[in-house]
Formats: structure tokens, C-alpha cells, sequence
């Protein structure tokens, strides 16, 4: 019999969460509060991502870096926004080698103040434009809510800063990473996202506009999973980062900074799990297929297992076999939960026919296919996973995003845990009352959604874009 | 003319260092005293490590892994020598988020003591041993003399973490990486290095026994370049890790810890480079080929240089194209002190005759070679230089060890900046007494001097093994 170890979605939602975490062993908490231990299966994921987006990066030139942990307590404060915005998170070293420090270090929050002192200096030509880095680091935020993968005071992310010489060049690079990030969360991650612009209230501290993009998770909470910041000439202003043109004039440069985390991670278990554990889209799985040997382990079945492997292995996908002598059943249920896109068994009957049976993990279909088809059959069947990761999901988000009208009908989407479409005011007076009422936030106006004209869903005053609100983690 | 940017070695060694890296555009001294900004050329070459010893480590069956950064200030403390070694390095957090905290937290000097308390709840039965993790982040130790990629308050690392059934399996694991970083060293990076055991006042703040690779740089001082560490149960009953053996009896679980840092890419320029820049040997250089087109920059040119380029891409080497239209002289100096091993040129004339220049960075050959014999040449070019760094490096190594008996040749021998190797009484008096008297240090007991008999340089009491000892970095 199968052991109850995962709690149910309609259970307990969030206790599902950590279940989830626990049995495909992601993750755990660390000792100081709101600290994270990454676990082996947890980081082949970050691992897999970090590989993809760095192919991606640097196919837009962008080369990586690596900036200092610690920030003068002096470099953090020149932004007036971004000092504002972070300083009730962030951590302070006050005591080092022994002796009380005469000027306090921050931990980074985010690079922006000691990359920007740097770029400062980097930066004197039109020629050094535009400069485009990345870096792969921790970060630390100090987080009153902590939630393994989703809020923690570290986190692991990857913070992308650029300098354009000019304002549309900034934008059109902070536009083509938020695409950059959308392709990358629905072809590789199987994710699918509203792309759009946060208001006012919610934007990154120091930026001119920050653009954002929104997963639906499975309990219709939204997750902002990747931003990508025009940060105007905020920065370059602050930190005096000037470039001389071809007309030898000095010119403020026009900044982006953008990042994806270590949260990517809580999405695609809240995206593509079930009651059964975790369920990896084959693309981001660190183990794309699991050869399980069943029945009796002889020598032949395990060299079977090994030819097996070894075919899979020179065809670029990533498998293992588990030729344990245990109970097939709890192997099944150990590669289930640690979501396995497809795993093939392999017995003494398979050994004979040459035929093996194939166990799909996102729907459960089994079907048995001769050993001649191996390559072909796998590649097609991770390719359905896939695919069929990315409908389901993306269905569920058609499904949940309701247009409404009036303050009554959001309430009732909101509540029915809801994407709400709707008119809107984008003010921080309008969001602010939105939020205390219902807890819910203006997610982003969609990049499709700004040129339209009607009345706001709360104020009933004229407005011209449309947003979608939800509740959020 | 070429300009003389680079301050030669034997004008001023510290100053050619720092030149070397600046012109390489490699790190930068970051903002707070003893950081580091490393650059995209210096963070490339770090890429590379990564990629090289990820690969190698998974051989071994090690899972990369990720602890928090921010150790409990109790949870340090557990080991009683570990902490007493790194109680004066130590950095502080006092307060976060908004408020001072009621429990200091350390920013991880290393991560024993944080992995190990975890250790302890994953590890119960000999099913889960051997335990082999590593991760990649960074560490802070606060350097009072701070010194780019040697010494830094932050550097990047990779530190691994085993734990074992039984001491033997235990010491041969850490002899088993230390083999690891040894052919790592000296077929990757083409760094000869010394194997051996660190005296007792040299070790590991916790271990039995660490091993080190020692590496000569050019000025004949030692840099430790790699640490493997035999732990014994020392930090298992700090942290009480137990499992039960296949008898059900509780045993502590014996341990090894070990690393390798961007201390390598200090002991690359160092081991490596002259008086015109860096020199990076092939297997680690980011771009082992630079093609420069020179002289009339037509597009049939340019479409000459990018067919090159696409067959070396397509043969697997790392390749870039200059079509700059600079002066050929300051394209070369450029890429000569960017340590590009081999360069090739592409003007007219080996446009007409389909024939390139190639010129060596190692020792400055040129010659001219037929564009269809091109990845041929590429490949046994690169392998030549890469095979003539470490004849170099190796020759330089062995001609500066000087064997001596008696304290008088000692001194001659320190002073004149060897390595030193003689029979020793490894005691903490002998060598502090050494080194209060030379600034020598006993760097390592290698491995092969184990054995022999003679008497202590130092005491003239009989001894029983040979000690190299030299100024270290």
C-alpha cells in the first residue's frame, strides 16, 4: 500500500507545499530564521536553470561578473528611493577580525549602489556602451514571512545590470529581457506568464518603470517570478555614471538592471505538482527519465539496464537506472515524488520480449514500446510531457482570469481566488484602498492593456488601462 | 611604439602582479577594504574552474548542494579548535531588519559547522554513508592584508563535505580529491604543484590531518593552491552525527572537508605570465584563439575571418574575431596582455594565398600555415602551448628546490627565495622559531618524504621525515 506522505491540495494547501519540497527532498529550512538549505535535487534544478539563462544571456552579449557581498553603509544610501525602499530589509555587519567596524557594511540586497559606483568608472565613451553584465549571486533580505524557495532572508538569483546611451535603447533592452524571461518560463519551465508593467506602489525602489512577469500557481495566487527594471537615469544621476557622445558631450547613461531567483524554483512546484509529489517538465528535470528494475535483479537485467541507460545517456538525455532490490512499488512511488517526467521498467518479461514498459509521470499513462523505438519513443514522450505541462497550466490561467466590470463582481473573483481583469485608476491611493479591502494587488498591466478606455473598477472614474489584480505570495 | 603599461618582474614583482591583472582586466579592489570585483575576463576563467572540476567532482558521485551564508553564532562555536581558529576572521551580523538581533549570525568563514548540524538529522544509518556534497559560494574572512585573488575579507570557493563509515575510507577520500586537484592543477591549469601534509600548527582549525598542494610562483614563493582535509571524528562529536552499522551498533561518522578557491586565477597569472601581460594556458582560457584582421578591413576579409572562426567554433575550440579597425600593433599588444594563448592574423596578403599567421603567445614563434589545415594546426598548436606552460612551470619548480642539511644552507637558501627541503622535527616550536627567524614556513611534508631518517635542520635531533619549506604568499 502507498504511504500517505503528502498531504493533499484541497487539504491544506500550503502544507501540500512543503510536502512536496520534503519528499522530492528540494530543501529544508536552515538554522538562523528564513535561511534555506538547498539539497542535491533542489540544486541540479537552480543548476539547470542557471545553465539555460546563462545560453540565453550571452547570446545577448552579456558577460558575467561577480561584485562584492558587502556595501558601505554610504555607496547604499545615494539612490534617495532605493535606500527607502530597501532599508527596513536589509542586515548590517557592525563587527569584523575582531573589532567594531568604523563604517557599517550591508549585505546586498540587490547590486544597483556598488555596481553603479564601479560603472562610474567604467564607463567614460560612448564606446563603453552599452555594457551589459550579469552576476549570479546571494542575496539577503531581511524577510518578516519566511517561505522555503518563495521568501527567504538569502536567496540565490541571478541580477542582470545594463548602461545604454540612450532612453529607448534602455527600454527596448529591459523589454527584450522581460521576453527573454517569458520564453524562457513557457518553453523550458513549462510556465506560462502575464507579461506586463508594475504601478507605481509596486515598482523596484529607484526604478522609472518596472516590468514584470506573473505565474498563476495552483491555488490562484499569483507569483511574480522575473522582473526586468528601466531605471532610468536614477542611478546614473546618483552615482554620476556620464558617457562623452560622438559630439563629445557628456550624457547621463539610461540604466536596466533585471533578475529571475531561486523562487523559479517554488513556482514550478506550484505550477506542475499534484497530490502524488512533485511533477519536473522534462527540460528542467536534473533526471529527465528513471530505468527502474523490477522483479528479480539478475545479472543480465542489469546489464540490460546499463544498455539501456547508456543509449539514453548518448542521446543527450539525462537517466538513471535504479536497480535497488527493493519493492517495485516503492520505487515507483520514490521516482513519483521526486517528479520524474518518464520513467520505463524494465522486469524479467520486458528482458525477454525486448519490449519496456513506459510510465508517463504527468498523467499516469502507461504504454510498452519495443527497445528498437528506445530514442525515438523518449524523445516524443519527454516532448508530450512537455507540452502537455505547458496546456494544462496554461489553460488553468485562461480559466482563472475573469473580466469584470463592477466593485462587486471583483470581490466576488477575488474571493473565488481569481485573476480580475478590470479598468483601473493605477494610483497609490486607489491600490492602496484595493489592497487593505480585499488583499489583493495590482498584479501588472499587461503590455496588451494600455490603450484602451473605460471606467475603474473601484473609483468608477474614467481610466485608461486595464489590470489584473490577484492575491499574491 | 608599444607602451609600457606593465611594471617588469624584476623592477617590482608586487607592482607587475597588479599590472598584470589590470591590463587582463581581470578583478579590481572593490569598495569595502579587501573585496574584490572580478571582472569578465577574470569571472570567465573562474566559469572555467567550475565547469572543470564540476565535471570531475560528479565522476565521484558528489551532488553540488547550497547552505546558508549566515551561521548561528552557537553553531560555530560547537567545535572547540575550529573555532579558535577562526574566531579572529570572523565577520558579524548584529542587526536586520530594523532591529538589532537577539542572536549574532556569522557570515560563513568556511561551512563546516552549518553543514554538520544538518549532517546529524540526514545521516542514521550506513545506508546513507558515504555522504559527498560540495558548493560553490562565497566565504568571508577578515584579511588584515588584504591582496587581489590571494587574500580577500570575500572570495568565491568551492568546498566539499563527505562523510564516511570508516577512518580509512575516510582518509582515502581526502587523499583521493587531493590526487583530483593535483591533475587538475597540473593538466588544466599547468601548474606543477607539491603534494603533501601540513604540520600540526599549519592545519585545519578541527582536522586531523590536511593535505596541500603547494605551487611555486615566479618569485619563488610557496602559494597553497588546494586543501584536503582528513577531519576524524573531531566535528561528528561536536555535532553528534551517528549511524548505525550493518550491526545496529551507533558509530560517529568519520569526515572529510575540501577546497579550491580564486586564489587559482592569482596562482594562473603568477605561475604563468611575463613581462607583456598574461599568459593563460589553453584548456582554461575563455578565448583560446583570437583571429585579428589586419590592415584593409574589406568584407571579403571580414567573411574570410568568420569562416575561420565558424570552423573553429565548430570544432570545439573557443574562438573570437577582432575586425576592429585599429592598428594592427595595438590589436596584438591588447590580446597579448589578455593572455590569448594563440593568435592568428588575416590581412590581404593571406586572403589571396589562403595562408594565416600564426603567432604564439608562450614564446612568441610565428608561422605561416595553409587555411585547410587549419583546426590541425589549431589543435596541436594549443596542445603545444599548453604542454610547453607546464615544462616551463615544472623546470622552474624543480631547479629552485634545494635539498640542504645543515641551518646555514638553509639560510642561504630561503634567502636567495627556494624551496627549501630538509629533514625536520615538525613541532610547533621548531617552526615558529624558523619562521619568526626567516618568514619560512614548513609548507608541506610530502607524501614520498615520509620515511627516511636524518636530523632536523633546525635542531640537529634525529627526525624522521623532510619538510619543504619556502616564504609564502
Amino acid at each position: 500500500m502507498k504511504e500517505k506522505v503528502i498531504t493533499s491540495r484541497s487539504e491544506d494547501y500550503s502544507e501540500w507545499y512543503l510536502d512536496v519540497i520534503r519528499e522530492a527532498e528540494l530543501a529544508e529550512n536552515g538554522p538562523a530564521r528564513g535561511t534555506i538549505i538547498i539539497k542535491p535535487n533542489g540544486y541540479a534544478i537552480w543548476e539547470a536553470v542557471q545553465n539555460e539563462l546563462n545560453q540565453r544571456f550571452k547570446e545577448l552579449g552579456v558577460r558575467n561578473v561577480y561584485f562584492p557581498l558587502l556595501i558601505p553603509e554610504k555607496l547604499i544610501s545615494m539612490e534617495k528611493e532605493h535606500i527607502e525602499g530597501f532599508a527596513p530589509e536589509v542586515a548590517v555587519v557592525t563587527y569584523a577580525g575582531g573589532k567594531e567596524l568604523e563604517e557599517k557594511l550591508i549585505l546586498r540586497p540587490t547590486s544597483e549602489t556598488i555596481m553603479y559606483e564601479t560603472f562610474s568608472r567604467w564607463i567614460q565613451s560612448y564606446r563603453d556602451l552599452p555594457l551589459l553584465i550579469n552576476q549570479w549571486a546571494n542575496v539577503v533580505r531581511w524577510e518578516l514571512r519566511p517561505r522555503l524557495f518563495l521568501r527567504g532572508t538569502e536567496f540565490l538569483w541571478q541580477e542582470g545590470h545594463t548602461a545604454h546611451s540612450t532612453e529607448t535603447e534602455a527600454d527596448e533592452f529591459s523589454r527584450k529581457i522581460l521576453q527573454l524571461y517569458k520564453n524562457f518560463f513557457e518553453t523550458f519551465l513549462a510556465i506560462p506568464v502575464i507579461s506586463g508593467v508594475k504601478p507605481d506602489l509596486e515598482k523596484f525602489a529607484g526604478a522609472l518603470r518596472t516590468y514584470t512577469l506573473e505565474a498563476m500557481m495552483q491555488d490562484g495566487k499569483a507569483l511574480q517570478v522575473a522582473t526586468s527594471h528601466n531605471l532610468g537615469q536614477n542611478f546614473s544621476k546618483a552615482f554620476n555614471i556620464k558617457f562623452l557622445d560622438q559630439n563629445q558631450q557628456a550624457n547621463f547613461v539610461w540604466q536596466t538592471s533585471w533578475g529571475v531567483s531561486t523562487r523559479v524554483i517554488g513556482a514550478l512546484v506550484m505550477t506542475h505538482s499534484d497530490d502524488n509529489g512533485l511533477i519536473l517538465p522534462p527540460s528542467v528535470a536534473p533526471t529527465a527519465v528513471i530505468v527502474t528494475l523490477v522483479g528479480e535483479i539478475t545479472s543480465a537485467l542489469i546489464r540490460f539496464g546499463q544498455e539501456v541507460l547508456l543509449t539514453l545517456k548518448n542521446n543527450g538525455f539525462t537517466a538513471e537506472v535504479d536497480d535497488r532490490p527493493i519493492r517495485p512499488g516503492n520505487k515507483f512511488y520514490e521516482w513519483e515524488r521526486k517528479g520524474v517526467p518518464l520513467r520505463l521498467e524494465i522486469g524479467q518479461t520486458e528482458l525477454k520480449s525486448s519490449k519496456l514498459v513506459a510510465s508517463r509521470r504527468d498523467n499516469f499513462e502507461k504504454f510498452t514500446f519495443s527497445v528498437s523505438n528506445l530514442v525515438d519513443t523518449v524523445r516524443n514522450t519527454l516532448n508530450e510531457i512537455q507540452k502537455n505541462l505547458f496546456r494544462i497550466a496554461q489553460e488553468r490561467l485562461e480559466r482563472n482570469i475573469i473580466e469584470v466590470e463592477t466593485w462587486n463582481q471583483f470581490l466576488d473573483a477575488i474571493n473565488s481566488n481569481k485573476f480580475v481583469k478590470a479598468f483601473i485608476d493605477p494610483s497609490r491611493e486607489i491600490l492602496t484602498k484595493i489592497k487593505e479591502e480585499t488583499l489583493a494587488t495590482l498584479r501588472c498591466i499587461p503590455l496588451t492593456e494600455q490603450n484602451e478606455e473605460g471606467f475603474c473598477v473601484k473609483s468608477n472614474k474614467s481610466a485608461k488601462v486595464k489590470g489584473i489584480f490577484a492575491k499574491a505570495y
